[in-house]
């Protein structure tokens, strides 16, 4: 039976997952579950997930969430995978493992954060709310510090100086690439006193293509979107405004 | 060269790591970071953990930080550890990655949250921040709901179905301790509800003695000292109200 990713391409640990599989030439079928229809949370979805969340995998019998437990699981099982992914070695694997942990209450959290509260919500019906954008830009800029002081040290391209990437490059630039959908100017200011993280993910995305700008192509499309939400709330602002001064001109 | 552990029993994912090694029979130096005396923010232990966060590991010239990682590397690299703390088996293992991974997001943040702004941040000069313990609770509450409802179905006492304790159910159960510096009654109010998962904490824990108590008796000291601040500062609020009512009688 073919291995069923459930994914949402907006997700970006669905898109991880779903990079890995096409890279590695694993046969799979990719089901969308729409984030934005709220298909996540229907009673069908629960069975294949308890906790509600993208990604999850079916694999025959076996049900699987959290995508880092995914690439791991997929990683080991699937024959021809190159073990720069996720090596044998169990020192090079415990500090990819050092790093993924990491990366939730950090890179994830500021990253998902930020891009919520200052562009993407008005996408799912919600409000922005700058302070809170502020406090994840914050915990957003200080992780990317850290990658560069400390995991893109040395002389390989990848985390932890290695020549080729691992899950946990492609986890952490795929986090990463939702700074897509945000203003041009904010993501110049978080990104660019970066530049080792810069070089670092033009090195993951020249190393996972055709597939990584392929995932990603979903992220252009959101951005037009929000635009056209954007602009559609600055007219409603204007006209909000337009009547307040008229209300207080009477 | 002995494994040294970088931790203070403060910290719950220090209590983990320190309690596997010593059920393991792992010969290892535990050397205490104060995180009151902000022991983790030196020069000499950015060196071991540039992260400024315990516990952390220096194992001969291999350093390691990030419990969940140390404690599958302990499990993999010392001889002795018995298989059901990180079965060799891939579906066990991928299972066990599920827990810890939706561990850091959910339950750790949801029970650090709710501990620190409601009990323990005076210990460490800070305010409480009722606003924000509430959004803890609420978050802490429904993972013990998901822990219960997901993972302590079936017949094993453990989680996951499991007859024996792996290295997921330590580093949970360790987290959920924290609350034993919480007063009683809220204490009985988070937990009171979910009958399964203190019966899993009970199983736990006997399966972890005489360890299990021995590293956690920590905590009815921070929590003695904890009443004597809040007595003091009883006090001090009463004064504060004397002298208010004085300034306003003048």
């Amino acid at each position: 039976m073919t291995l069923k990713v459930y994914a949402d391409r907006m997700s970006q640990p669905s898109r991880a997952v779903i990079i890995f599989c096409k890279l590695n030439g694993i046969d799979f079928e990719e089901v969308r579950v729409d984030l934005s229809k709220r298909q996540h949370l229907t009673p069908e979805f629960r069975e294949i997930n308890p906790m509600k969340k993208l990604p999850a995998i079916v694999d025959g019998r076996f049900k699987l969430f959290e995508s880092h437990a995914i690439l791991i699981y997929l990683a080991c099982v699937f024959p021809g995978v190159a073990d720069h992914w996720y090596p044998a070695d169990l020192f090079k694997r415990a500090k990819i493992h050092s790093v993924l942990d990491w990366h939730h209450s950090n890179l994830r959290r500021g990253a998902a954060t930020y891009v919520f509260n200052s562009a993407l919500a008005p996408a799912l019906g919600m409000p922005l709310n700058p302070e809170v954008a502020a406090e994840g830009e914050k915990l957003l800029s200080a992780s990317l510090a850290k990658i560069e002081s400390v995991w893109l040290k040395g002389k390989g391209r990848f985390l932890l100086g290695s020549l080729q990437p691992s899950i946990a490059d492609l986890s952490l630039v795929c986090e990463i690439m939702q700074l897509e959908v945000v203003d041009e100017k904010d993501r110049e200011r978080i990104l660019g006193p970066h530049q080792r993280v810069l070089k670092w993910i033009d090195d993951t995305k020249n190393a996972t293509q055709p597939y990584f700008d392929e995932v990603h192509s979903i992220l252009s499309k959101v951005k037009e979107k929000l635009k056209k939400l954007q602009a559609e709330r600055g007219v409603s602002a204007n006209e909000s405004i337009g009547r307040t001064t008229l209300h207080s001109k009477m």
